[in-house]
């Protein structure tokens, strides 16, 4: 396997883009990447785009073919992948085993999503489409009514609180508040996210991550090459994916994700590292609920140990493992195909330095992990500066 | 790169599955393949699924999720794939890459598509996102109508006739009727198709392919370990991708696919082989002008002939060069995700001499064609016994 590493990134802001089209944002955040790699759009020999629900948000399927088209970038290869909420990981994971491979040498990455056109519930029951349709959703099961039996299971085994689930909310809050690209730049108080309404008991409004307009792109190149392109090449040194059964009902435990402890496991020994030597992570918070079973479950801390970890502050930018340095899917918003290639964007702002007022200190090494649906797909990458 | 082969073919038969989900399809398919094999489902480790609707067809996305849950196979990674008509291909490519990057060993590869719950005049609006969604389908142009316009302009540039037209559809059913699992195990005359209902004119009712339900699987392998598992691995000497302008409208031709002919420029380069070396064909006859063109932009025939060639059997099971003997679109049923797959199932019983009553003789290196949407993607595959 030929090494790779991120050459250019760019996004667009997260949030809702009611002048914008799904075609501009993906452009957008595509010729800002190709921009910020330096080189000119006929470099670029393939490229891969996480996008979960197209065909139902806005009618167009084949969505390789026409950001080909409308990137000007005809007649190289695109190709759509979808895994849910983790279709950007996974298009990012394509990426680079078409440049491991040898198959291709540039490949752009690009992940977006554009989901306000359509009202709340119809967008609730096209994101039930992430789970097991015939066996949660048919029966009334949204998403934030799944994450709620796994928030009530991991109150019930380890004691969490609903303070601790606020604490995410609260820490991530204050992160986006200096993300120029996130949806919500604005700090919240614990008041403010145990007062709001309750969506699903014990998750309340502010537990749960928004629905989100937005586009996120990274440029690939082989290792051996990126030096010639960039100061400050990124390696991706970890790709791992794993699943696991699609609805709850069949799982081994509900106060955890399976595929997460299994996809981390694989990238910590493809990239020889041990979550200590991490210096910060994004993960995938859609809920409060699931960035505490994240930490854990990415070995951060001890199973149960997430919630009071949070709480005492060990997760904020200057505690042990600075987590969600860009505000997570919380408060910089989750277009969902475009989440996954945002994590791998805000890593690589922050392995080179240019995380602004939110910038991790001698940050390293940094961690994505993408989940799909309720953990049905887990992706976890490794990025190392030079 | 390292060299990849086939090891296991499988599907189901192509048809009107009312009896059958969409699940058990995929696991019905899976299963043949992995047993053809010769290995049990635990040496599996990494699948890749095309399919191009789920989300509007049966409401559900996260396929691969779903894949990796009911064929038993978590917790490894399964990765959806999407590139309208072409998203088997696209799959089989991916597939393909992660063997090659060394990223997998044993890799699974299925297509799948559920299509006859709904009606036609819904399959229809579903299928016209594979096309501009904004500039085709939102005026009125559904795939019939975007076909028919080629026809038109290639009998217009080069004389081709509704008879010519009627030759492929008839020839298709020819070798479909030896295929037990092809969804019209039928003869027709030149008269029934000429006679049939016009959809766009001049396409009538049987120049068209139909709607259908089915699956096909394949399993991957390094070449090098292929022997073990197999007399007969089929290598996969090249796989090849290009896009074009989504719309009609922003195309160079319209008698004639520009991203086949890249594809197939790149394919033969990789495979350092020429069109006079391959000994049959599965090209992509959505509509039987389709085939026409595919076999003119593949190289077969010169640019106009592709007509002639076929009125006059050159593209029969006995003539010069193979066109569909599995029946193609048009006979053998075209559940889209399915499609590509099934021509990589088709080509590997080809070439090991598995086709029955519709075998090739002397069939040592074959070629696939899939086409997404009107031709914004192209991929094409070439095969090789040993």
């Amino acid at each position: 396997m030929r090494r790779v590493a991120i050459i250019g990134v760019g996004m667009t802001p997260f949030g809702e883009h009611w002048e914008q089209g799904f075609r501009n944002l993906v452009v957008e955040a595509g010729v800002r990447a190709i921009e910020d790699a330096g080189i000119s759009g006929d470099r670029i020999d393939a490229g891969f785009v996480g996008t979960m629900a197209s065909g139902r948000l806005i009618g167009q399927e084949h969505i390789g073919a026409l950001i080909a088209d409308y990137m000007g970038l005809n007649p190289i290869p695109i190709t759509r992948v979808e895994g849910a909420c983790a279709s950007g990981s996974l298009a990012l994971r394509q990426g680079l085993m078409a440049v491991a491979s040898g198959m291709h040498d540039l490949v752009v990455v690009g992940g977006v999503e554009k989901m306000t056109d359509l009202g709340v519930t119809e967008v609730s029951d096209i994101l039930g489409g992430a789970g097991d349709q015939e066996w949660e959703l048919f029966l009334g099961a949204t998403f934030p009514a799944i994450y709620a039996l796994m928030a009530n299971r991991h109150m019930y085994e380890f004691g969490t609180t609903e303070e601790m689930l606020a604490a995410v909310a609260v820490k991530n809050h204050k992160h986006g508040a200096k993300n120029k690209y996130a949806q919500f730049q604005k700090e919240i108080s614990m008041e403010t996210v145990l007062e709001s309404k309750v969506v699903a008991s014990p998750l309340k409004v502010f537990d749960c991550s928004p629905i989100s307009d937005g586009a996120a792109c990274v440029v690939l190149a082989p290792f051996e090459q990126a030096q010639s392109f960039t100061k400050k090449p990124i390696e991706i040194v970890a790709s791992a994916q794993a699943s696991d059964a699609i609805a709850l009902h069949s799982r081994e435990t509900h106060s955890g994700l399976k595929a997460t402890k299994v996809a981390a496991k694989k990238a910590f020994e493809m990239a020889k590292l041990s979550p200590k030597e991490i210096n910060f992570a994004e993960v995938h918070d859609c809920f409060t609920i699931a960035e505490i079973m994240a930490i854990e479950d990415l070995g951060f801390f001890p199973k149960g140990q997430g919630g009071p970890a949070t709480l005492e502050g060990k997760t904020g930018l200057s505690g042990e493992i600075p987590i969600n340095p860009s505000g997570g899917l919380k408060a910089c918003g989750h277009p969902v195909g475009a989440t996954g290639v945002k994590q791998a964007v805000e890593a690589t702002w922050q392995l080179r330095g240019q995380a602004e007022g939110r910038q991790v200190k001698d940050a390293h090494i940094g961690l994505s992990h993408n989940v799909g649906g309720s953990g049905a797909t887990c992706v976890v990458h490794i990025y190392k500066s030079l």
